[in-house]
Protein backbone atom coordinates (compact mmCIF):
# COMPACT_ATOMS: atom_id res chain seq x y z
CA UNK A 1 0.00 0.00 0.00
CA UNK A 2 1.25 3.24 -0.58
CA UNK A 3 1.94 5.19 2.06
CA UNK A 4 -0.30 8.31 2.50
CA UNK A 5 2.32 11.12 3.39
CA UNK A 6 6.34 11.38 2.60
CA UNK A 7 8.65 13.08 5.43
CA UNK A 8 12.09 14.29 4.53
CA UNK A 9 14.11 12.88 7.49
CA UNK A 10 17.59 13.54 8.83
CA UNK A 11 19.74 10.46 8.68
CA UNK A 12 23.53 9.80 9.84
CA UNK A 13 25.80 7.69 8.50
CA UNK A 14 23.92 4.82 8.25
CA UNK A 15 20.60 5.54 6.44
CA UNK A 16 18.55 4.46 9.01
CA UNK A 17 19.73 6.31 11.74
CA UNK A 18 17.64 8.63 12.24
CA UNK A 19 18.94 11.12 15.13
CA UNK A 20 16.46 14.46 14.27
CA UNK A 21 14.25 15.68 17.64
CA UNK A 22 12.18 17.37 15.22
CA UNK A 23 11.59 14.64 12.63
CA UNK A 24 10.84 12.19 16.12
CA UNK A 25 7.99 14.62 16.76
CA UNK A 26 6.92 14.27 13.52
CA UNK A 27 6.90 10.90 13.20
CA UNK A 28 5.00 10.10 16.34
CA UNK A 29 2.25 12.76 15.69
CA UNK A 30 1.76 10.86 12.34
CA UNK A 31 1.73 7.20 14.11
CA UNK A 32 -0.68 8.97 16.86
CA UNK A 33 -2.78 9.96 14.18
CA UNK A 34 -2.83 6.01 12.25
CA UNK A 35 -1.27 7.71 9.03
CA UNK A 36 1.27 6.07 7.20
CA UNK A 37 4.37 7.64 6.10
CA UNK A 38 7.08 7.16 3.40
CA UNK A 39 10.32 8.78 5.24
CA UNK A 40 13.27 9.68 3.37
CA UNK A 41 16.88 10.02 4.73
CA UNK A 42 18.31 13.41 4.23
CA UNK A 43 21.38 14.99 5.36
CA UNK A 44 22.13 18.51 6.86
CA UNK A 45 24.22 19.55 3.77
CA UNK A 46 21.49 18.24 0.94
CA UNK A 47 20.06 21.55 1.05
CA UNK A 48 18.76 21.47 -2.48
CA UNK A 49 16.55 18.07 -1.71
CA UNK A 50 14.55 20.75 -0.33
CA UNK A 51 14.40 23.98 -2.27
CA UNK A 52 10.52 22.26 -3.36
CA UNK A 53 9.67 23.45 0.38
CA UNK A 54 10.92 27.08 0.24
CA UNK A 55 13.51 26.44 3.21
CA UNK A 56 16.67 23.99 4.13
CA UNK A 57 15.48 22.16 6.96
CA UNK A 58 13.94 18.67 8.16
CA UNK A 59 11.22 17.75 8.85
CA UNK A 60 9.28 18.23 5.65
CA UNK A 61 6.22 16.49 5.08
CA UNK A 62 4.56 15.44 1.55
CA UNK A 63 1.00 15.16 1.87
CA UNK A 64 -0.54 15.36 -1.79
CA UNK A 65 -0.18 18.65 -3.23
CA UNK A 66 0.32 20.68 0.19
CA UNK A 67 4.41 20.74 1.36
CA UNK A 68 4.46 22.22 5.22
CA UNK A 69 8.11 22.39 7.23
CA UNK A 70 8.14 22.78 10.37
CA UNK A 71 7.43 20.54 13.00
CA UNK A 72 5.03 22.74 15.43
CA UNK A 73 3.11 23.68 11.56
CA UNK A 74 3.60 20.31 11.12
CA UNK A 75 2.10 19.09 14.03
CA UNK A 76 -1.05 21.89 13.50
CA UNK A 77 -1.42 20.69 10.15
CA UNK A 78 -1.84 17.00 11.14
CA UNK A 79 -4.72 18.34 14.04
CA UNK A 80 -6.81 20.57 11.16
CA UNK A 81 -6.66 18.08 8.53
CA UNK A 82 -7.32 15.25 10.08
CA UNK A 83 -9.45 16.20 12.96
CA UNK A 84 -11.78 12.99 12.93
CA UNK A 85 -8.26 10.68 14.26
CA UNK A 86 -7.33 10.55 17.55
CA UNK A 87 -6.17 14.12 18.83
CA UNK A 88 -2.79 15.57 19.52
CA UNK A 89 -4.00 18.13 21.53
CA UNK A 90 -7.26 17.53 23.41
CA UNK A 91 -8.85 20.81 22.67
CA UNK A 92 -7.85 24.67 22.48
CA UNK A 93 -6.16 24.83 25.67
CA UNK A 94 -3.96 21.76 25.31
CA UNK A 95 -2.75 23.22 21.84
CA UNK A 96 -2.54 26.35 23.46
CA UNK A 97 -0.26 25.07 26.47
CA UNK A 98 2.03 22.46 24.13
CA UNK A 99 3.33 25.61 22.62
CA UNK A 100 4.55 26.09 25.70
CA UNK A 101 6.38 23.11 26.03
CA UNK A 102 7.52 23.03 22.87
CA UNK A 103 9.17 26.60 23.37
CA UNK A 104 10.66 25.10 26.73
CA UNK A 105 12.20 22.23 24.93
CA UNK A 106 13.70 23.80 21.76
CA UNK A 107 15.30 26.66 24.13
CA UNK A 108 16.07 25.12 27.62
CA UNK A 109 15.73 21.03 27.32
CA UNK A 110 18.18 20.92 23.72
CA UNK A 111 20.62 23.20 24.45
CA UNK A 112 21.24 21.38 27.56
CA UNK A 113 21.28 17.77 26.04
CA UNK A 114 23.19 19.16 23.30
CA UNK A 115 26.37 20.51 25.60
CA UNK A 116 26.73 16.52 26.94
CA UNK A 117 26.32 14.69 23.48
CA UNK A 118 27.38 17.25 20.60
CA UNK A 119 30.62 15.36 19.86
CA UNK A 120 28.27 11.83 19.39
CA UNK A 121 26.56 13.31 16.79
CA UNK A 122 29.02 14.49 15.33
CA UNK A 123 30.62 11.39 15.22
CA UNK A 124 27.33 9.45 13.76
CA UNK A 125 26.72 12.24 10.84
CA UNK A 126 27.47 10.99 7.42
CA UNK A 127 30.98 12.39 6.07
CA UNK A 128 29.92 14.80 3.74
CA UNK A 129 27.54 16.46 7.13
CA UNK A 130 30.56 16.69 9.23
CA UNK A 131 32.48 19.90 8.46
CA UNK A 132 28.92 21.69 8.23
CA UNK A 133 27.66 20.37 11.56
CA UNK A 134 31.05 21.41 13.21
CA UNK A 135 30.87 24.69 11.99
CA UNK A 136 27.64 25.69 12.36
CA UNK A 137 27.42 24.31 15.98
CA UNK A 138 30.96 25.53 16.94
CA UNK A 139 29.42 29.00 15.79
CA UNK A 140 26.42 28.55 17.93
CA UNK A 141 28.31 27.28 21.11
CA UNK A 142 31.39 29.64 20.62
CA UNK A 143 33.87 26.33 21.52
CA UNK A 144 35.06 23.77 19.86
CA UNK A 145 32.74 20.52 20.17
CA UNK A 146 34.89 18.28 22.05
CA UNK A 147 34.86 21.39 24.42
CA UNK A 148 31.46 22.51 24.95
CA UNK A 149 31.13 18.37 25.90
CA UNK A 150 33.87 18.25 28.49
CA UNK A 151 33.65 17.31 31.84
CA UNK A 152 29.94 15.82 31.34
CA UNK A 153 30.10 13.19 34.20
CA UNK A 154 29.96 16.13 36.66
CA UNK A 155 27.99 18.49 34.82
CA UNK A 156 25.01 15.74 34.16
CA UNK A 157 23.95 16.59 37.60
CA UNK A 158 23.06 19.97 37.26
CA UNK A 159 21.43 18.95 33.63
CA UNK A 160 19.32 16.22 35.69
CA UNK A 161 18.09 19.07 38.49
CA UNK A 162 16.76 21.08 35.39
CA UNK A 163 14.37 18.57 34.84
CA UNK A 164 12.67 18.99 38.09
CA UNK A 165 9.73 20.37 36.00
CA UNK A 166 9.36 17.10 33.98
CA UNK A 167 10.13 15.14 36.47
CA UNK A 168 7.58 16.45 39.45
CA UNK A 169 5.19 16.35 36.34
CA UNK A 170 5.68 12.80 35.34
CA UNK A 171 5.88 11.44 39.34
CA UNK A 172 1.97 13.07 39.36
CA UNK A 173 0.37 11.35 35.61
CA UNK A 174 1.65 8.59 33.54
CA UNK A 175 2.35 11.13 31.11
CA UNK A 176 3.36 14.71 29.97
CA UNK A 177 -0.44 15.20 28.25
CA UNK A 178 -2.36 12.63 30.84
CA UNK A 179 -3.11 9.21 31.30
CA UNK A 180 -2.02 8.59 27.26
CA UNK A 181 0.74 10.32 25.20
CA UNK A 182 -0.13 12.99 22.98
CA UNK A 183 1.65 15.64 21.14
CA UNK A 184 3.38 17.47 24.56
CA UNK A 185 5.08 13.45 24.87
CA UNK A 186 6.44 13.61 21.48
CA UNK A 187 8.06 16.93 21.92
CA UNK A 188 9.83 16.39 24.63
CA UNK A 189 10.94 12.32 24.04
CA UNK A 190 12.09 13.85 20.48
CA UNK A 191 15.13 15.52 22.34
CA UNK A 192 15.79 12.01 24.44
CA UNK A 193 15.28 10.31 21.32
CA UNK A 194 17.94 12.55 19.91
CA UNK A 195 20.51 11.46 22.43
CA UNK A 196 19.19 8.04 22.16
CA UNK A 197 20.00 7.41 18.53
CA UNK A 198 23.66 9.38 19.11
CA UNK A 199 25.47 9.10 22.10
CA UNK A 200 26.52 6.08 24.63
CA UNK A 201 26.02 8.90 27.66
CA UNK A 202 24.04 8.59 30.30
CA UNK A 203 21.32 11.44 30.29
CA UNK A 204 19.31 9.80 33.29
CA UNK A 205 19.67 8.16 36.07
CA UNK A 206 17.61 4.54 36.42
CA UNK A 207 15.53 5.26 38.79
CA UNK A 208 13.98 8.30 37.59
CA UNK A 209 10.66 8.94 36.51
CA UNK A 210 11.18 10.40 33.34
CA UNK A 211 13.36 7.16 32.42
CA UNK A 212 10.15 5.62 32.69
CA UNK A 213 8.83 7.86 30.85
CA UNK A 214 11.17 7.00 28.10
CA UNK A 215 10.79 3.40 28.21
CA UNK A 216 7.01 3.92 27.63
CA UNK A 217 7.04 6.48 24.96
CA UNK A 218 10.21 4.11 22.84
CA UNK A 219 6.68 1.10 23.18
CA UNK A 220 4.23 3.55 22.07
CA UNK A 221 3.14 2.56 18.79
CA UNK A 222 4.72 -0.94 18.21
CA UNK A 223 8.41 -0.01 19.44
CA UNK A 224 7.87 2.70 16.27
CA UNK A 225 11.22 4.51 18.42
CA UNK A 226 13.08 1.75 18.80
CA UNK A 227 13.54 0.93 15.04
CA UNK A 228 16.64 3.22 14.50
CA UNK A 229 19.49 2.58 15.76
CA UNK A 230 20.44 3.94 19.10
CA UNK A 231 21.89 3.32 22.95
CA UNK A 232 19.47 1.25 25.23
CA UNK A 233 21.91 1.64 27.99
CA UNK A 234 22.14 5.40 27.87
CA UNK A 235 20.23 5.30 30.92
CA UNK A 236 22.76 4.57 33.96
CA UNK A 237 21.75 1.03 34.96
CA UNK A 238 19.66 -0.60 31.88
CA UNK B 1 -24.35 38.80 50.55
CA UNK B 2 -22.53 36.20 51.77
CA UNK B 3 -19.44 34.93 49.93
CA UNK B 4 -19.51 31.58 49.09
CA UNK B 5 -15.71 30.58 50.11
CA UNK B 6 -13.23 31.83 52.96
CA UNK B 7 -9.59 32.05 51.82
CA UNK B 8 -6.70 33.00 54.18
CA UNK B 9 -4.41 34.55 52.44
CA UNK B 10 -0.70 36.38 53.16
CA UNK B 11 -0.39 39.70 53.97
CA UNK B 12 2.12 42.19 54.98
CA UNK B 13 2.45 44.83 56.99
CA UNK B 14 -0.59 46.31 55.69
CA UNK B 15 -3.55 43.44 55.68
CA UNK B 16 -4.19 44.65 51.93
CA UNK B 17 -1.14 43.98 50.98
CA UNK B 18 -1.44 40.30 49.40
CA UNK B 19 1.61 39.24 47.94
CA UNK B 20 1.72 35.31 48.16
CA UNK B 21 1.89 33.91 44.68
CA UNK B 22 -0.09 31.03 45.72
CA UNK B 23 -2.74 32.50 47.21
CA UNK B 24 -2.92 34.91 43.43
CA UNK B 25 -3.63 31.07 41.65
CA UNK B 26 -6.82 30.56 43.88
CA UNK B 27 -7.74 34.07 43.97
CA UNK B 28 -8.13 34.27 40.16
CA UNK B 29 -9.33 30.85 40.10
CA UNK B 30 -12.18 31.80 41.78
CA UNK B 31 -12.99 34.62 40.09
CA UNK B 32 -12.60 32.40 36.71
CA UNK B 33 -15.10 30.30 38.43
CA UNK B 34 -17.64 33.32 39.03
CA UNK B 35 -17.32 32.66 42.85
CA UNK B 36 -17.22 34.90 45.30
CA UNK B 37 -14.55 34.80 48.69
CA UNK B 38 -14.07 36.16 51.44
CA UNK B 39 -10.37 36.78 52.46
CA UNK B 40 -8.59 36.58 55.79
CA UNK B 41 -5.35 37.90 55.89
CA UNK B 42 -2.74 35.53 57.41
CA UNK B 43 0.94 36.07 58.19
CA UNK B 44 3.73 33.58 58.21
CA UNK B 45 3.96 33.29 61.92
CA UNK B 46 0.09 32.47 62.69
CA UNK B 47 0.62 28.99 62.12
CA UNK B 48 -1.96 28.05 65.17
CA UNK B 49 -4.95 29.92 62.54
CA UNK B 50 -4.12 27.10 60.01
CA UNK B 51 -4.11 24.31 62.58
CA UNK B 52 -7.71 23.45 61.58
CA UNK B 53 -6.38 22.58 58.01
CA UNK B 54 -3.58 20.02 59.41
CA UNK B 55 -0.66 22.12 57.67
CA UNK B 56 0.45 25.08 57.98
CA UNK B 57 1.12 27.09 54.91
CA UNK B 58 -1.33 28.98 52.37
CA UNK B 59 -3.46 29.19 50.63
CA UNK B 60 -6.46 27.51 51.98
CA UNK B 61 -9.95 27.44 51.14
CA UNK B 62 -12.77 26.69 53.10
CA UNK B 63 -16.02 25.71 51.24
CA UNK B 64 -18.74 24.55 53.40
CA UNK B 65 -17.54 21.55 55.14
CA UNK B 66 -14.83 21.27 53.06
CA UNK B 67 -11.29 22.63 53.30
CA UNK B 68 -8.22 22.34 50.68
CA UNK B 69 -4.64 23.33 51.69
CA UNK B 70 -2.09 23.76 48.34
CA UNK B 71 -2.82 25.82 44.91
CA UNK B 72 -2.85 22.89 42.86
CA UNK B 73 -5.55 21.08 45.01
CA UNK B 74 -7.62 23.93 45.32
CA UNK B 75 -7.32 24.56 41.48
CA UNK B 76 -8.31 20.82 41.11
CA UNK B 77 -11.45 21.18 43.63
CA UNK B 78 -12.92 23.90 42.25
CA UNK B 79 -12.93 22.66 38.42
CA UNK B 80 -14.15 19.17 39.64
CA UNK B 81 -16.81 21.11 42.57
CA UNK B 82 -17.74 23.57 39.99
CA UNK B 83 -17.73 21.99 36.43
CA UNK B 84 -20.29 23.86 35.21
CA UNK B 85 -19.06 26.88 35.67
CA UNK B 86 -16.13 28.48 33.31
CA UNK B 87 -13.46 25.48 32.87
CA UNK B 88 -9.85 26.07 34.58
CA UNK B 89 -8.17 23.52 32.05
CA UNK B 90 -10.30 22.97 29.24
CA UNK B 91 -10.38 19.26 29.20
CA UNK B 92 -8.13 16.25 30.94
CA UNK B 93 -5.20 16.94 28.57
CA UNK B 94 -5.36 21.02 29.50
CA UNK B 95 -5.28 20.17 33.01
CA UNK B 96 -2.44 17.67 32.71
CA UNK B 97 -0.06 20.10 30.70
CA UNK B 98 -0.85 22.75 32.86
CA UNK B 99 0.58 20.75 35.55
CA UNK B 100 3.69 20.99 33.58
CA UNK B 101 3.58 24.64 33.94
CA UNK B 102 2.71 24.49 37.68
CA UNK B 103 6.20 23.25 38.26
CA UNK B 104 7.54 25.12 35.98
CA UNK B 105 6.89 27.81 37.73
CA UNK B 106 7.13 26.43 41.36
CA UNK B 107 10.86 25.18 40.66
CA UNK B 108 12.42 27.72 37.89
CA UNK B 109 9.98 30.62 37.79
CA UNK B 110 9.87 31.54 41.14
CA UNK B 111 13.68 31.01 42.83
CA UNK B 112 15.01 32.66 39.62
CA UNK B 113 12.79 36.24 40.48
CA UNK B 114 13.09 35.50 44.62
CA UNK B 115 17.05 35.91 43.69
CA UNK B 116 15.69 39.54 42.50
CA UNK B 117 13.17 40.23 45.61
CA UNK B 118 13.69 39.00 48.73
CA UNK B 119 15.36 41.64 50.13
CA UNK B 120 11.82 43.86 48.97
CA UNK B 121 10.08 41.25 50.49
CA UNK B 122 11.47 41.47 53.46
CA UNK B 123 11.02 45.11 53.92
CA UNK B 124 6.83 44.69 53.14
CA UNK B 125 6.71 42.11 55.88
CA UNK B 126 4.52 42.45 59.12
CA UNK B 127 7.09 42.94 61.65
CA UNK B 128 6.24 39.66 63.54
CA UNK B 129 6.96 37.37 60.20
CA UNK B 130 10.58 39.48 59.72
CA UNK B 131 12.44 37.11 61.78
CA UNK B 132 10.62 33.92 60.63
CA UNK B 133 11.01 35.24 56.63
CA UNK B 134 15.01 35.88 57.05
CA UNK B 135 16.11 32.76 59.07
CA UNK B 136 13.56 30.37 56.23
CA UNK B 137 15.19 31.96 53.26
CA UNK B 138 18.53 32.18 54.12
CA UNK B 139 18.70 28.80 54.73
CA UNK B 140 16.95 28.09 51.93
CA UNK B 141 19.36 29.86 49.89
CA UNK B 142 22.50 29.73 52.05
CA UNK B 143 23.19 33.34 51.84
CA UNK B 144 21.75 36.65 53.38
CA UNK B 145 18.69 38.05 51.69
CA UNK B 146 21.16 40.83 50.84
CA UNK B 147 23.48 38.87 49.31
CA UNK B 148 21.35 37.06 47.06
CA UNK B 149 19.70 40.21 45.79
CA UNK B 150 23.07 41.95 44.67
CA UNK B 151 23.85 42.45 41.48
CA UNK B 152 20.48 42.27 40.39
CA UNK B 153 20.83 45.08 37.87
CA UNK B 154 23.25 43.09 35.59
CA UNK B 155 21.55 39.46 36.90
CA UNK B 156 18.22 40.65 35.31
CA UNK B 157 19.29 40.17 32.09
CA UNK B 158 20.18 36.79 32.30
CA UNK B 159 16.85 36.85 34.46
CA UNK B 160 15.26 37.83 31.20
CA UNK B 161 16.34 35.40 29.30
CA UNK B 162 15.41 32.53 31.63
CA UNK B 163 11.98 33.77 30.55
CA UNK B 164 12.20 32.42 26.69
CA UNK B 165 9.77 29.69 26.70
CA UNK B 166 7.32 32.10 27.69
CA UNK B 167 7.89 35.05 25.82
CA UNK B 168 8.06 32.59 22.95
CA UNK B 169 4.83 31.38 23.38
CA UNK B 170 3.14 35.02 24.57
CA UNK B 171 4.43 36.42 20.89
CA UNK B 172 2.46 33.59 19.42
CA UNK B 173 -0.91 33.92 21.29
CA UNK B 174 -2.68 36.82 23.66
CA UNK B 175 -2.37 34.08 26.71
CA UNK B 176 -0.64 30.85 27.60
CA UNK B 177 -3.80 28.93 27.77
CA UNK B 178 -4.88 30.22 23.95
CA UNK B 179 -7.25 33.20 23.61
CA UNK B 180 -8.63 33.58 26.84
CA UNK B 181 -6.75 33.15 30.62
CA UNK B 182 -7.20 30.22 32.24
CA UNK B 183 -5.27 28.52 34.80
CA UNK B 184 -2.12 27.93 33.31
CA UNK B 185 -1.94 31.79 33.06
CA UNK B 186 -2.91 32.02 36.73
CA UNK B 187 0.04 30.04 37.82
CA UNK B 188 2.60 32.47 35.82
CA UNK B 189 0.77 35.93 36.54
CA UNK B 190 0.95 34.99 40.20
CA UNK B 191 4.64 34.90 40.07
CA UNK B 192 4.77 38.35 38.36
CA UNK B 193 2.10 39.71 41.16
CA UNK B 194 4.13 38.59 44.06
CA UNK B 195 6.71 40.83 42.43
CA UNK B 196 4.50 43.56 41.46
CA UNK B 197 2.99 43.71 45.45
CA UNK B 198 6.57 43.34 46.67
CA UNK B 199 9.46 45.20 44.86
CA UNK B 200 10.06 48.19 42.70
CA UNK B 201 12.29 46.39 40.46
CA UNK B 202 11.85 45.71 37.28
CA UNK B 203 11.68 42.76 36.01
CA UNK B 204 10.60 42.94 32.43
CA UNK B 205 11.83 45.50 29.32
CA UNK B 206 8.65 47.50 28.38
CA UNK B 207 8.94 46.23 25.59
CA UNK B 208 8.68 42.25 26.34
CA UNK B 209 5.06 40.44 25.18
CA UNK B 210 5.70 39.44 29.05
CA UNK B 211 5.05 42.37 29.93
CA UNK B 212 1.42 43.20 27.80
CA UNK B 213 -0.15 39.79 28.81
CA UNK B 214 1.01 40.85 32.65
CA UNK B 215 -0.85 44.27 31.66
CA UNK B 216 -4.27 41.65 30.37
CA UNK B 217 -3.84 40.07 33.30
CA UNK B 218 -3.84 43.09 35.94
CA UNK B 219 -6.80 43.97 33.79
CA UNK B 220 -8.96 40.32 34.39
CA UNK B 221 -11.74 40.24 36.38
CA UNK B 222 -12.29 43.93 37.12
CA UNK B 223 -8.87 44.76 37.75
CA UNK B 224 -8.96 41.94 40.56
CA UNK B 225 -4.87 41.78 40.52
CA UNK B 226 -4.83 45.65 40.91
CA UNK B 227 -6.71 46.06 43.70
CA UNK B 228 -3.66 45.18 46.39
CA UNK B 229 -0.57 47.65 46.85
CA UNK B 230 2.25 47.52 44.53
CA UNK B 231 4.16 49.12 42.23
CA UNK B 232 2.99 49.21 38.70
CA UNK B 233 6.63 50.53 37.18
CA UNK B 234 8.35 47.40 37.73
CA UNK B 235 8.02 47.29 34.22
CA UNK B 236 10.74 49.56 33.06
CA UNK B 237 8.96 52.75 31.07
CA UNK B 238 5.84 52.14 32.95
Amino acid sequence: MKAALTLYDLAGAEPDRRFSPYCWRTRLAIAHKGLTVETIPWRFTEKEALAFSGQGKVPVLVDGARTIADSWAIAEYLEDTYPDRPSLFGDGQGRALARFINHWTDSVLHPAIARLILADIHAHLHEKDQDYFRMTRERFFGATLETVCQDREERVLSFRQGLAPLRATLAAQPFLSGDRPAYADYIVFGAFQWARATSPFALLASDDPIAAWRGHMLDAFDQLARQTPGYDHNINGR
